[in-house]
C-alpha cells in the first residue's frame, strides 16, 4: 500500500466527531431563542456516530507514520468531509433545502470565503445561523495548523518562508517547535475572538451578533447575521473595532504575538507585514480623499468606508458597509484588483498573500539585473536574508498557476451565461476566499442566481484557494498516484 | 562613456532616413487618387533630412562596436523615434491634427497593434492611409529584426528558445548566421505579402485595397482601408484568404520555411506550432457549432465568423468581421481571455505567446512534482530537449511581469473613467498588440473616445508589448544607468 489510507480514514473520523460536538455548541442559541433543536441535534448526532465509528474501527493505525504524501489527501478530504456533513444542519433545518446550495454555503463557510446563497439571512433559524459563523471559525483554525505545520512540510508556494523564523532547528526537533507554535497561535486567535465579541457588546450589540461576527471576522469569513452584512450597524464604533480585528486576522499571527509582546521593533522588521500595513493605508487614504472630493460623504464617513472596503477585501474577509460598485467604475477597477492581493502568510487570510507579492515584485527587478549580468548569481533578499532559487521558483509557479486556474474558472463560468464583470469578479472572489464579487453577484447581491453547475464550479476554486492550489491539484497529477 | 551614445544616434539617423524614403513610397498612390502631396512629401523631407544630417554628423563612429546594453536603448528609442516622426503625415495632412491623437496612432502602427482613433477612415486622404498600413509593415519588418537578431543577445523571456535552433553555434560564428537567418525571414514576410495582394486582387480587390490588406495582415496589424474593417468585403473568398495569412503571419517563420521546403514533418515536430495550430482549430470548431447552434447564421458563415475572429485575436492581428462581444456573454470573455495567448515566437505577432504557455504550463505540472522529490532535479522539455532552468525562470518572471504591467494599466486607465470591461479590454488589446478591445474600444468601436491621459497610457503598453516587456522596462532600472 502507498498510501496509509486507513491512518488518513482514522483522522477524517476523528475530524467527523470534532465537527459533529462544534454543532452541537449551536445548540444553547437555538434553546434560547425557543426554536426546534432536532435539525441540530440529528445532525451533530450523525456526525458524531459516523465519525466515531470510523474512527474506533481504525483506532489500531494510529501509531503508524504519516507520510508526506498522505498529507496531501487528508488535507483535502478533510475539508470535502466536513463540507459534506456540515450541510446537514442546513438541509435538515430546510434553511438550504437542496444539497448544491447548502454545500455551496459549507464550503464557502469552511473555507473562510463567505459568499452566500442565502436571500433572507435574517429568517433563518438562530441557531443555523450560529452554525454557519462556526464553520468559518473552525476554517480558521485549520488554516492555522495548515500553514504553521502541514503546508511548510509540503513545500507549498513559498510557506516555508513563514516558518524559516528558526532556520538552524533540525527536523527531528521541528516536531515539538511546531505543536507549541500552532498551540501559541490558537491561543491568539481564540483570545482575539473573545476580545471582540466584548467589545462589539459595549458598542451595543446583543451577545449572540457580537459572538457571531467575531467568530467570522477573526476567520476573515465575513459571514454576517444580518441581511446588509456590517452595514446594519450603523456605529462607528462598531465598524472602527471590526475594522482593526480583521486587520488583525489578516496580520501573520506571529507578528500579532510579537505585538503583544510589546517587540514591535521586530513586527516592524517583517517585511510582509510592512507592505501589507503601507498598501492598507496607502489605498485607503487614496480612495477617502477621492469618495470625500467627490461630496458623496462627510470625511470621517468617506475614510470609514473606504478603510472598512479595502481592509475588508484585502483580509479576504468580505463584509460589506458600502457598495464601492456604485462609487465609480475606477473604483470598482482597484477593488477587482485588490482581489488578488490577498493577506499576510501566517493568518486566516485567503489569495495570493503579500510575501509573494512582494517576493514577485522583487524578483522582476533583479530579473533585469540578471539579464545585465548572465553569469552573476542574483538571489532575491526578503527580511534581510537570501531566499533560495527553488523557494522563488516555486513561488513563481505558485502564481502562475493561480492566474491560470483563474483563466480556467472564468471560461467555465462563462458557460452560465453570467455577464462579463459578473465572471471575472465571481471567480476572484471564489479562488481568493474573499466573498463579494462584481455585477450579479456584488457587495449588495448573493450567489443564489448562478446556476449549479456554476456552484460547483466556485466550490472548487473556493477549496483550491484555500489549500493554496497545490494541496488540491497535487491529486489531479498522475505522479502523485504513481507507486514511487 | 558608458554607453556608446553618438553610435546610438548614427544608428537613429539611418532609421529616420529609412522611414522618410517609405514616406516618399506612398507619393505615387497620392498621385494617382490626384491628392494633394506636399504633407507627404514635406514629412518624408523632415525624416530625410533630420536623419541624414544625424547620421552624417555621427558617421565616423560607426566602426565602433555594440555593447549589449547600446542594444537596449537602440530599440526603444528607435521605435519612439521613428513614431514621432512617422506621426507627421497625419498631423500636416490634417487627417489627425493634435500631436497626441497622431501619436497613438503611428506608435499604434509601428508596434502592429491596429487600435485606431480614426472615426472615419475612408474619408482620410489614400496616400496617407498607404501610409498608415505601411507604418504597420515596417513595425512587422522590425520585430523580424528584433526577434531574430536582438533579443536572443539580450536574453530575453525565453528568446532564447526560438533561435536556438543550433545550439552548437559558438557566439562569433552566430553573427554571419544571424545575418543569413534575417534575411530569409524578411524574403519571407516580403514574399507572403505580394502572393497575398495578387490573391486579394483575384477575389475582386483593387490593387490599392489589396496591398494595403497584405501590408497589415503579414504584420499582424489589423489597420483597414474600410471603416467596417474585412466586414466590408463580404466575400467568403477574400476572408478566407485573409484567414490563411493571419495564419502564417502568427506562425514562426522558420516554420513556414521548413513548410515552403517541403520539411512538414519538421514543422509539425515543432511543439508551439503544434499547440498554436490545435488552438485555433479547437477553439474555432467549438465556437462554431455554438454559435451555429444559436441559429444567428448558416453553417458556413458560422464557421467563417469563428475562425476568423479566433485567428485574428490569437495572432493579434485585429481585423473584425463581426462582432463577438454581441453574440454572448460567455464568447466576450472567451475572446478576452484570448487576448492573453499570443501567436508564435518568430512571428510578427505579439502578446505573452503560445511558446511561453507551453512552457509554463508544463512546468506547473513538473512543480508538483518537484515538491513530491525536492531533491531531483526535474528539467521542462520541450522539443524533446530540456530547458535551461535559467531561461524558465526568465520565462516565469516574463509572464508575472505582463500580469503586473497588466494590473497597473488597468488601474491607470481607470482614472480616466472608463467603465470594467472597457479598462480590461483596451489595456488587454493595447499589451497584446491586438487591436479591437471590448466595451467602449469594441470591435466596432475605436479608441478616439479615451482621454489623452489613457491615449499615453496605452501608448505606453503598445511599446512594451511589442518590445517583450524588458527592453522598455530595463530603462527604468538603476542599475541600467550604473557606471558597471
Amino acid at each position: 500500500m502507498r498510501f496509509n489510507f486507513w491512518l488518513i480514514t482514522n483522522i477524517l473520523g476523528l475530524l467527523l466527531v470534532i465537527n459533529g460536538i462544534f454543532m452541537l455548541l449551536c445548540l444553547p442559541f437555538s434553546l434560547y431563542f425557543r426554536e426546534d433543536i432536532w435539525h441540530l441535534t440529528t445532525s451533530g448526532a450523525v456526525s458524531i456516530i459516523v465519525g466515531g465509528i470510523t474512527w474506533l474501527a481504525t483506532r489500531n493505525e494510529q501509531n503508524k507514520e504519516l507520510k508526506k504524501k498522505d498529507g496531501y489527501l487528508i488535507v483535502t478530504l478533510g475539508w470535502l468531509c466536513m463540507s459534506c456533513f456540515g450541510a446537514l444542519p442546513y438541509i435538515l433545518s430546510g434553511t438550504i433545502p437542496d444539497f448544491t446550495n447548502a454545500f455551496f454555503e459549507t464550503i464557502s463557510g469552511y473555507t473562510t470565503t463567505g459568499a452566500s446563497v442565502m436571500t433572507d439571512i435574517e429568517s433563518a433559524p438562530k441557531g443555523v445561523l450560529f452554525w454557519r459563523s462556526l464553520t468559518q471559525w473552525i476554517g480558521g483554525m485549520g488554516i492555522i495548523v495548515l500553514a504553521v505545520a502541514i503546508l511548510p512540510i509540503l513545500g507549498i508556494g513559498g510557506m516555508q518562508l513563514f516558518v524559516a523564523e528558526a532556520p538552524g532547528i533540525s527536523p527531528d526537533k521541528m516536531k515539538p517547535r511546531i505543536k507549541e507554535v500552532a498551540k501559541r497561535l490558537w491561543f491568539i486567535y481564540l483570545g482575539l475572538t473573545l476580545i471582540e465579541t466584548v467589545l462589539l457588546m459595549f458598542g451595543g450589540m446583543t451577545f449572540y451578533d457580537a459572538l457571531n461576527h467575531s467568530l467570522t471576522t477573526m476567520a476573515t469569513g465575513g459571514f454576517s447575521t444580518k441581511n446588509a452584512s456590517v452595514a446594519y450597524y450603523d456605529s462607528a464604533y462598531i465598524q472602527y473595532v471590526i475594522i482593526v480585528f480583521m486587520f488583525l486576522a489578516g496580520t501573520n499571527f506571529t507578528i500579532t504575538y510579537f505585538g503583544l509582546k510589546g517587540k514591535f521593533k521586530k513586527a516592524w522588521a517583517n517585511e510582509e507585514f510592512r507592505n501589507y500595513l503601507i498598501l492598507v493605508l496607502l489605498l485607503s487614504l487614496s480612495i477617502s480623499f477621492f469618495v470625500f472630493s467627490s461630496k458623496w460623504e462627510g470625511f470621517e464617513k468617506s475614510f470609514r468606508d473606504s478603510l472598512f472596503q479595502v481592509v475588508s477585501i484585502i483580509t479576504t474577509t468580505g463584509y460589506v458597509t458600502a457598495d464601492y460598485t456604485q462609487w465609480a467604475p475606477f473604483l470598482t477597477i482597484v477593488f477587482f484588483l485588490l482581489m488578488f492581493v490577498g493577506g499576510s502568510t501566517g493568518s486566516t487570510a485567503g489569495g495570493i498573500k503579500v510575501v509573494r507579492h512582494t517576493l514577485l515584485f522583487k524578483n522582476s527587478f533583479l530579473e533585469m539585473r540578471r539579464q545585465l549580468h548572465p553569469s552573476a548569481v542574483i538571489p532575491v533578499r526578503l527580511n534581510g536574508a537570501a531566499v533560495s532559487r527553488s523557494i522563488t521558483y516555486n513561488v513563481l509557479a505558485f502564481v502562475m498557476i493561480y492566474m491560470l486556474v483563474y483563466a480556467v474558472g472564468v471560461f467555465l463560468l462563462s458557460f452560465t451565461g453570467v455577464e462579463f464583470d459578473t465572471a471575472l469578479g465571481a471567480v476572484a472572489t471564489s479562488l481568493g476566499n474573499i466573498g463579494p464579487g462584481l455585477g450579479e453577484v456584488g457587495p449588495v447581491d448573493n450567489f443564489y442566481s448562478i446556476t449549479p453547475f456554476g456552484k460547483w464550479v466556485l466550490s472548487f476554486l473556493m477549496l483550491l484557494g484555500r489549500l493554496e492550489l497545490f494541496t488540491v491539484l497535487m491529486l489531479f497529477n498522475m505522479n502523485f498516484w504513481q507507486k514511487y
